[in-house]
């Protein structure tokens, strides 16, 4: 009961500034963004200790070194939260754009205004800095919004809270624009993820257990991100060192991210020339290969099972198929694929057309690396997750992924006959 | 068992169907709705056959009178239905539209590329032309589509099914491209709700209650048409003629819709003049009045009580209440309104930009009548729906609402550095 009483408490102010924030004008949002990173860069020796108490805690208890590196606030990363709240501000506003403004038969004059979702409730894991990325995309968009961060972060995201109410009330905003949970109770996020009356949309940022859990319950609106199971086609009419040089990157730049490459596709034409040169390049880079048995002909490889072609490997492997032409590579990508993001590499403008027309996946590319599809890249600003729904929101979430829209009608006295 | 067997069945084939309607061009799908409207043309006789066995019997087992309304296929209601299709077929394709292609620091060009939403699940009552509407709107937009009719119109939805699947069929496509739900088993509801894993969004279609249950039991995402509580506010600055014109218009020109106005907001200094006037045509008209006890002590009329002013009464009754200015009135509606569509009577500049952009509605409208709040009116052909969610559509939903979008890059070998 303490939870619900506390959660509804939290959702009603949320409504409630929700309100005032659809209101604000530019100037005051941008204002209030930029007195949060003064108030944050004003409490960074009290970030930076709170965030330390997280790191001993954590260490002591768990040991989880990947854990402890999403958690720890370095230098940089401080640096990097700080810029990333300024850069939101020096984003456009997307908040009462009319667009699509026309004249019907009837003499009315009918277009869209963009406007904010109204509360967006995050639910996320260890990282602290995603508290500043998330409360300035919010505030930006006009949202109010509540974050739930990991319980393992709750000091550093309680000191950044602190900060946040700092510049919220310089600026001369509702200090409920941006509510961080106190709390670790993890009642919290059941009672947030079913109350519809307070919350307009759920991003849930974390494992594959987490985003399960959450969408299978939730009551409000999901905008989830699920797997990375990205492909890279060499088509049999391309630029061999451009596909070497995009296959490399897609796989190596990083190993631990949603849009590396993780089933490279290669045209039978095109195998025997390519796969020796790319072998040998992942053998420097010390990936791990496994291979269809036509790939395993040609180069050394593990042998691929059927589980290989789902598989979000996130780490140095990487699995090879041989396919025939592109339109089985499509059929792979559709069948195994996750949805997410795939690149073509080819000099066939037809088949570049085709690739790109049916692969169902959030990013789809020609020429390029898998690795472009970010909210950054995409020049969204920081994101607000990669959404691997189609529903709302596709693809990397940025500012306008957090937004709705309402008709407006301009008349001279118009009436329906 | 049987009806999840049969379910299942269904939904496999929609998803394997709209694999095929996403790479479908444009001359494809409207040759399709060509050959579906001839068809149906052709079975004209079948289907006025089937459409008295369902009134039959529901006049014998029943007699509701608005329900038979809505039933009987009429000699205008069918041409209607044909002329729907074509109207359809005669809209732009919005599937690969690409927009927004822009180039990146990076090198790369970024755009964005519409694409359906994969398959549709309609659940809807008596009216058997949306059996038509519906199929063609999914069918134009690229999507599959389930369409569970009620049980009171088995006999009329299963003789246009069964034109349909001739026009599909006749046109090269597959007949699961639009499956019509053949059983009136009240389990398929909860069965279709509840399989994400071959349906993309449900549109519920009907009552209050069906919406409800369907929104509160769904594990897909909903495209829902709650309350109309439509609001029209008489500005202190208006023509008053044109004033008494839209508030009449939006009152009497069709009672039972979801745009008609069920509350009329009046400035306190233009109540004296207006309110006479207003009241005189709409005693013509046969409008029952119910007004705040300021109303009332100009006019005559029921005392409203706070009920009134979130009713959506669907017939000619009509809640008044005078209000201080436009701040009020946005307040009044922000508080009581469905969030449907509101319009304001002003000729002053600034107030209608303060209505426009602070009511939290799907339309929002400036001197025009509510009643313009619809699918036809703002040219999007026929609507499968006006939602009331701020989530992935708002307002009328044609066929823009059935779709989603993909990212699309566009390099000549970018790599991340």
């Amino acid at each position: 009961m303490a939870v619900a009483n506390y959660m509804n408490k939290v959702g009603q102010a949320a409504r409630a500034s929700s309100r005032d924030l659809a209101r604000a004008d530019t100037r005051l949002k941008n204002a209030a963004l930029e007195r949060i990173a003064e108030a944050v860069l004003e409490c960074k020796t009290a970030i930076l200790a709170a965030n330390k108490a997280d790191m001993d805690r954590e260490r002591e208890s768990r040991l989880d070194s990947a854990l402890l590196d999403r958690l720890e606030i370095t230098e940089a990363r401080f640096a990097d939260m700080i810029d990333g709240v300024r850069q939101v501000a020096g984003l456009a506003d997307p908040i009462g754009e009319i667009y699509e403004l026309i004249y019907r038969p009837s003499g009315i004059q009918l277009g869209k205004m963009r406007v904010p979702l109204g509360v967006v409730g995050i639910i996320y894991e260890s990282r602290p800095n995603v508290t500043l990325d998330a409360a300035s995309l919010c505030l930006k968009s006009g949202n109010a919004c509540i974050l739930r961060g990991g319980k393992e972060a709750i000091e550093s995201n309680q000191a950044i809270s602190s900060a946040i109410k700092v510049g919220l009330k310089r600026s001369g905003m509702s200090e409920s624009c941006v509510q961080v949970i106190e709390t670790t109770d993890r009642e919290v996020v059941g009672k947030m993820i079913t109350m519809p009356q307070y919350v307009d949309v759920i991003v849930p940022r974390g494992g594959r257990g987490l985003i399960e859990r959450i969408s299978g319950e939730a009551r409000v609106p999901v905008i989830k991100h699920l797997d990375g199971n990205c492909h890279v086609y060499i088509d049999s009419d391309c630029d061999l060192e451009m596909a070497l040089s995009i296959a490399l990157n897609a796989k190596t730049h990083r190993y631990g991210v949603c849009n590396a490459m993780e089933t490279l596709l290669v045209a039978d034409s095109v195998a025997k020339n390519a796969l020796p040169k790319l072998a040998k390049l992942y053998a420097e880079a010390g990936v791990e290969l496994r291979g269809c048995s036509a790939t395993r002909k040609i180069i050394s490889a593990k042998e691929a099972v059927e589980a290989d072609w789902s598989t979000e490997y996130l780490g140095p492997i990487l699995a090879i198929r041989i396919v025939e032409d592109v339109a089985e590579a499509i059929d792979h990508i559709n069948t195994y694929g996750s949805g997410h993001t795939e690149s073509i590499v080819t000099n066939d403008y037809s088949r570049a057309r085709q690739f790109l027309r049916e692969v169902d996946s959030s990013s789809v590319m020609v020429n390029a690396s898998t690795r472009f599809a970010d909210g950054f890249e995409y020049g969204l600003g920081a994101e607000i997750g990669i959404s691997t729904d189609k529903f709302h929101a596709r693809g990397p979430v940025g500012l306008e992924g957090l937004t709705s829209q309402k008709w407006i009608v301009l008349g001279d006295g118009q009436i329906r006959s």
